[in-house]
């Protein structure tokens, strides 16, 4: 469904009924260590609706994860929400009881604070892993941001900043669409930067049919004001993160914490989607779509030490879930990776990788091109496993750019994938070894 | 089995009846363009046996696999051979039927100037994909290096420089052991260096009990004066390298080329083994799996842009393939390797890692420690999943270490596995982004 979107300012707050505010409460400093010679970095935020709205997430699939994630796949499952909470600097994952009850504080807090019924607030945290959260200055931080509560730009800005960790700029978007006549709009604010190959699911179990080892921490929030009832809420966003965040990659760790909620407050007056059907129940999809993929894309944009963003294409695997595992094998491929940066057009290594994959290949089938963006040209580097005549220049040009496309056909089926990624560079490795000259900086970094 | 190994000089001529020559026959700067400025490196090598030998072999799984594997497979099943030759700078992978030719070639040639029956020569090949053989300067190299062949330490050090690509150093090891009152030898050479998770199996069709996405060109050569029969060589070597070469991973990646070939000459006099049980075979056994194992770690050791390995050991999984599987996931999390060059013991990318793999992980339950290299206290980190009180600079001093163990205990079970693992540097992502100024440079490095 092509559908023409007006992107309009505020992100989160641009449906009607929602306001924000990011604060800084010290939780970066206390959880990290590296807080305090960056300047008062915001890291907590309040987003709230006028209204009870419904509400659909998905959550990271992997085994071990945050408190906050065991806080809100029950209370997603029931369909209503009404404020989210969130804080950088600390996970409050692999944090025992103790982080339960302090996500749960913090819910409760946020309720109190904003005149709300027991369990109408939701939580998310990023950053440190294995250490508990500073609560005195979480909870003033909720009152601060209760005070603070707004609907301008700078109210979003300041939200999108606050939910930050290694990222280097806030992430947001928010478009205007027509519903029945009526105008609706969908906003959206992430953050991604490391630890970043999501596979979420509904209630944070693995699905049969997604490939184990899928593997962020990305957070993203998103509020709409149409109408839309809890369970084509739930499908609607099911779809949309398959085809955004859960195709991302930037270092192939998948999070404790990754989670995407989105709250839908009916204020728009447009028409009442009840059903997962239906034009009114499209458009709303495909709006979502829009959002979560172009915020999906700025995630592997603003990944650690990223300069080169890769668009890998398998098709013709025998299923989707071989599709799938041949575009991950390539999108992960510390080899292939460091060719990107490069700007190496190295077919070896991505045929290599793709025969180690778990998806059936047959060398003499494969076929490898590139694609510029934008390009509808397809420049083949090896057709039916042989090199073609192209010229090793022409594919270098293409490689070169900032982002392009990587086509491979694997010729045995009709499966396809396709995967957003990233290049590995000496700023990811130098970010990430985390070289610590004081031992007494206990703990780790995470999410 | 504990048995007392003397270390003797000449790796692979060590055992009697073994002749090598390793010559340069300039392959490599017509293989990769980058041979010029890096002098004559020797790019061939010729390792010929006195009298037929018993042959056992092992080839990479990956489904893109390079013309000599598949000239080897058959005649490995054959069980004689007399002869290896090998060369560097060109991985005849992704050739074609060209490929096949030229690997034949190669292998008639040494047979011919050797004198050998047709089918008695095995071949191995490693450097660059997608270019076929420069055949004109290999043919030469062959006839050069039968004619230079012998059986001082010179010639073994000559032949393993010849295997090397990205190598800094030539790898080898040769023991004496008795058998029967008599003294018989295992030499070996090894190479990799980058694109090492070798994951190999006798035909080089994928095992069910392995799990796919195992990921090196590594090649190995061994030799021996013992006199094993084909089956129960094969069978040795299977063992042997189930715990050596198939649990090394440098940079997660598999290559079209890995492969490990031994030759049992017989001539040592000793008892003959011609069955898998039996104190002979046992003592065969374990001297073949420690030269394996010595020579699979040098080749994590001197991996491209490594400062330190790491044994990371799995136990208390509920199988061997969940515990390898988690083994696996550590070993090659960017996030972890990145952590382990930083000298920092992050346990919490560790659990992350163990929670997104396809081993069942409950957090609860999960025990992680470190362990100096020769110590036998471990300084356990996280028990049932909490913190516990050991100090961060007690663990920082152990992960400063250039080699030290972590052990992951998931207490479900009986399953275990280790991963001789590398941490991600600099220097690699520099090595391999091969960033190219001048693109009329065609091709790719791989293998």
């Amino acid at each position: 469904m092509q559908l023409k979107f007006k992107s309009v300012e505020g992100s989160v707050i641009a449906p009607v009924g929602y306001r924000t505010a990011g604060v800084f409460c010290d939780i970066k400093r206390l959880g990290t260590g590296k807080g305090s010679d960056k300047g008062q970095k915001r890291d907590l935020c309040l987003l709230v609706s006028e209204n009870p709205a419904a509400v659909a997430g998905l959550f990271t699939t992997n085994q071990i994860c945050a408190a906050p994630v065991k806080v809100c796949v029950p209370r997603v499952a029931k369909g209503l929400a009404q404020a989210i909470v969130i804080n950088s600097g600390n996970a409050n994952a692999c944090t025992g009881r103790q982080g339960m009850k302090d996500a749960l504080l913090m819910t409760s807090a946020a309720e109190k604070v904003l005149g709300l019924p027991d369990g109408r607030a939701l939580v998310a945290s990023t950053g440190r892993i294995g250490v508990t959260l500073p609560m005195a200055q979480v909870l003033a931080g909720i009152s601060a941001a209760a005070e603070g509560l707004g609907s301008g730009v700078a109210h979003a800005v300041h939200s999108a900043e606050a939910i930050m960790t290694s990222d280097t700029k806030p992430k947001t978007l928010a478009i205007e669409f027509k519903m029945g006549g009526k105008t609706v709009r969908v906003g959206g604010m992430c953050k991604g930067a490391g630890m970043i190959q999501p596979g979420m699911s509904p209630t944070g179990a693995r699905p049969a049919s997604i490939p184990v080892g899928l593997h962020a921490t990305m957070l993203c929030f998103l509020t709409t004001d149409a109408d839309v009832a809890a369970k084509p809420l739930q499908s609607a966003l099911n779809q949309a993160v398959a085809t955004s965040f859960n195709r991302i990659t930037v270092d192939g760790d998948m999070s404790t914490n990754d989670t995407v909620l989105l709250m839908a407050n009916s204020l728009s007056k447009a028409p009442s989607v009840r059903k997962t059907s239906g034009k009114e129940y499209e458009t709303f999809l495909a709006a979502l779509s829009y959002v979560c993929l172009e915020l999906a894309k700025m995630i592997v944009r603003d990944g650690e030490g990223v300069h080169r963003v890769v668009t890998v294409k398998v098709e013709g695997a025998r299923s989707f879930v071989e599709a799938d595992a041949a575009a991950r094998s390539v999108a992960n491929s510390s080899l292939v990776k460091t060719s990107w940066h490069g700007g190496d057009p190295n077919w070896g290594r991505i045929i290599d990788a793709v025969g180690y994959s778990a998806a059936t290949v047959v060398e003499d089938k494969v076929d490898i091109g590139y694609r510029a963006i934008g390009s509808r040209k397809t420049q083949w580097s090896l057709r039916r496993g042989q090199p073609t005549r192209t010229s090793f220049a022409e594919l270098w040009k293409t490689v070169q750019a900032d982002e392009f496309e990587l086509i491979i056909r694997l010729n045995l089926g009709t499966g396809s994938a396709l995967m957003y990624a990233a290049d590995l560079t000496e700023e990811y490795v130098d970010f990430n070894k985390g070289a610590i000259a004081d031992p007494s900086q206990a703990g780790s970094l995470g999410g």
